[in-house]
């Protein structure tokens, strides 16, 4: 407990234009705290938990580093690391601006996932820098996030620090995304009566998600998928493609010689993942397949408005929550980190991402309709559920500690 | 509210020895836990939360940081960093092992303080790493309080960091422990009818803690002070000084021409204050003058055990909580940051340290006695009283932002 006169005054600065405003009311003070989960009544007590006692319990770990597990918050606790240069859509501003999504994220984490998270915005966009700093972090948290970092950049930061350290780590706009993506996606496939191995992909958007989104699909057992960017297909007779989209175009139209447009490309195909933003025009989108399957994900704003995809296609998904089928990773990284630390994980493999994919689809399987592909993020069963198939995942691919 | 079955499985390892051993039991799990603030019951509280809502927050701080203080944790928030060379009496036991200490310097600023803070425990010792990494880390955090960094590091670290940031900075082991000597002090002084001006004190060790104290000494009026090493006093005669030892000789013996063995700096000392740990002998403690003060700091042995230092002085005090008058860091440094978070203050200045140990000597002046020189740290008018001098201190010396 928290004297009344030591509480801090969250009164916001007088000349703020926004108050009144009710989601700036609710984030006033911000969204989190630090809560102790000792009592401290008296001397015995701080005598326990602090000098001379906690001496003991540091001497022990120093002798037994696995002690840590036992006797901190370390293997509970995430590092939500951004340097704030692709925050949600607002793009490069800034580690500060960017507290508050990282914020949410801590909540969500607690909330759906039962883990500590803590927001950490790092005064450099420098790759060596980012990597080397997250290093030094390490020991302080069981696992990294990494949030809101722009690519190419991401890639190689997260290459990098899985290299470097014995947790896991996880960029959640490729990885989060790409498992909600796929979840939805094996529900939208049952209920189209398609296999993976016959189903055509058009993946909009070559970011961090695209990639994710994509790899992912491969790994499920997808073959025809092709990357689209402003200029179209991403194939390897394109000129320009920088190392990441032409290891992309390696993966995917390469292997089925497909070239083209993006309008060439959504002709006949199954399935359209937006994940870049802008608008598909609707004489597009009619020209897919029948029974069609068109995911929106832009925030706020789908590439497709799902009023416009019903029209064309037998099942819609959006990112938003006022649509049905709302594709968040909320439905993910919370449970991913918890079945992470319940198996004491060292890395987040494929395995433990495809799991927690079939484990949120499965979820929903036995009810679903167009309209509920994906179960919503507030279905209690969610956390549990991943978690408890990424554990599993874990420990079969031999990178669990218990 | 996380659900149960969220709750991370706190079981310790089975062939943990420490299990039932009471210490060690409370510290299952860690000592703290990251709490929301805001309720996230339903769709509409997570899109104002989260996405989209919180996408206004962050733009609205992209253009005007100064709205980071009025909507997020920053300003109440605390980095407590350590490189786990100096743990308590431990040494260099690393970081890892660290971090029971640093969780419970976190549960005492919430305590005591209202303040939030973090442990981050850092994997280098390098100097260069440190200062970088805390300045990459800044934007998350409203001050840093460095722990258990050992000397002379600390003192290269605190000072480039309080160059570099604009947010307070703050080594708890020099300048919290230097917080509670002086005002330890100043109640003892008074009861034995001593001026600063006309006091003989000496400091055994040279340390982060001695180095600290004696300069707060000086700043509250006390002129002759010498410090001691294993060698003797500390005097620009002595050859092989390091640069802070040199610097410390120059502000305290030579000023009064002291030189010589601990033994002839303590004969007719007014005051000892050991900060070294070993022991004085009890024969020394007899050639103090009368009415001496003697306080044995070190923990869990004092320099001098409190029934040999009343045969020969007439004030005791030491770090213990089972002896009277504990001088313990709690009671300076959640007050200290709750006062420089509620101005808002850029830095801790020497004004605001002086009026944190002002504030916690005037609890208990009209009061005081020979075993009662200091409030306890349960006492609740400590962290209110230390943060209200802090924040006039900070106004005074310009240095507040509100």
């Amino acid at each position: 407990m928290v004297a009344p006169e030591l509480m801090p005054d969250l009164a916001p600065q007088t000349q703020n234009p926004h108050a009144g405003d009710p989601v700036f009311d609710l984030h006033v003070g911000g969204k989190m705290e630090i809560s102790s989960r000792v009592a401290l009544s008296g001397p015995e007590e701080l005598s326990m938990a602090y000098t001379p006692g906690v001496a003991r319990v540091c001497q022990a770990i120093a002798e037994d580093a696995s002690l840590a597990d036992d006797y901190t918050w370390v293997p509970n606790t995430v590092a939500v690391v951004t340097d704030g240069t692709a925050v949600l859509g607002l793009g490069d501003i800034g580690p500060r601006a960017a507290m508050p999504v990282m914020e949410g994220k801590a909540v969500l984490f607690k909330q759906f996932g039962g883990v500590d998270a803590v927001p950490i915005c790092l005064d450099t966009v420098d790759v060596d820098e980012i990597v080397e700093t997250v290093v030094r972090l390490a020991p302080s948290f069981g696992g990294i996030n990494l949030e809101d970092i722009s690519a190419p950049r991401c890639f190689e930061i997260e290459e990098r620090l899985k290299q470097r350290l014995d947790i896991p780590v996880f960029h959640d706009d490729q990885h989060g995304t790409a498992v909600v993506v796929l979840a939805a996606l094996e529900n939208a496939l049952r209920l189209t009566g398609r296999l993976m191995e016959t189903t055509r992909v058009v993946v909009s958007g070559a970011g961090a998600a695209g990639v994710a989104v994509t790899k992912i699909l491969l790994a499920a057992g997808i073959t025809d998928v092709v990357v689209t960017d402003r200029t179209g297909v991403l194939h390897s007779g394109r000129e320009g493609l920088n190392d990441s989209k032409a290891a992309l175009a390696q993966l995917t139209a390469d292997r089925t010689g497909r070239t083209g447009s993006f309008a060439e490309a959504l002709d006949g195909a199954d399935v359209f993942i937006g994940l870049s933003g802008g608008t598909v025009a609707e004489e597009l989108v009619a020209t897919m397949a029948d029974d069609a399957i068109v995911f929106g994900l832009a925030n706020p704003t789908p590439e497709v408005h799902p009023d416009v995809a019903h029209r064309h296609a037998r099942i819609v998904a959006t990112g938003r929550s006022d649509f049905p089928n709302q594709i968040n990773n909320v439905l993910a990284f919370p449970g991913i980190f918890r079945g992470a630390f319940d198996a004491r994980a060292t890395a987040i493999t494929e395995g433990m991402k495809l799991a927690a994919a079939d484990a949120l689809a499965a979820l929903v399987a036995d009810e679903a309709r167009e309209d509920l592909i994906i179960p919503s993020p507030f279905d209690p069963r969610v956390g549990p559920a991943v978690a408890a198939a990424v554990a599993a995942a874990a420990r079969n691919d031999g990178v669990a500690r218990r």
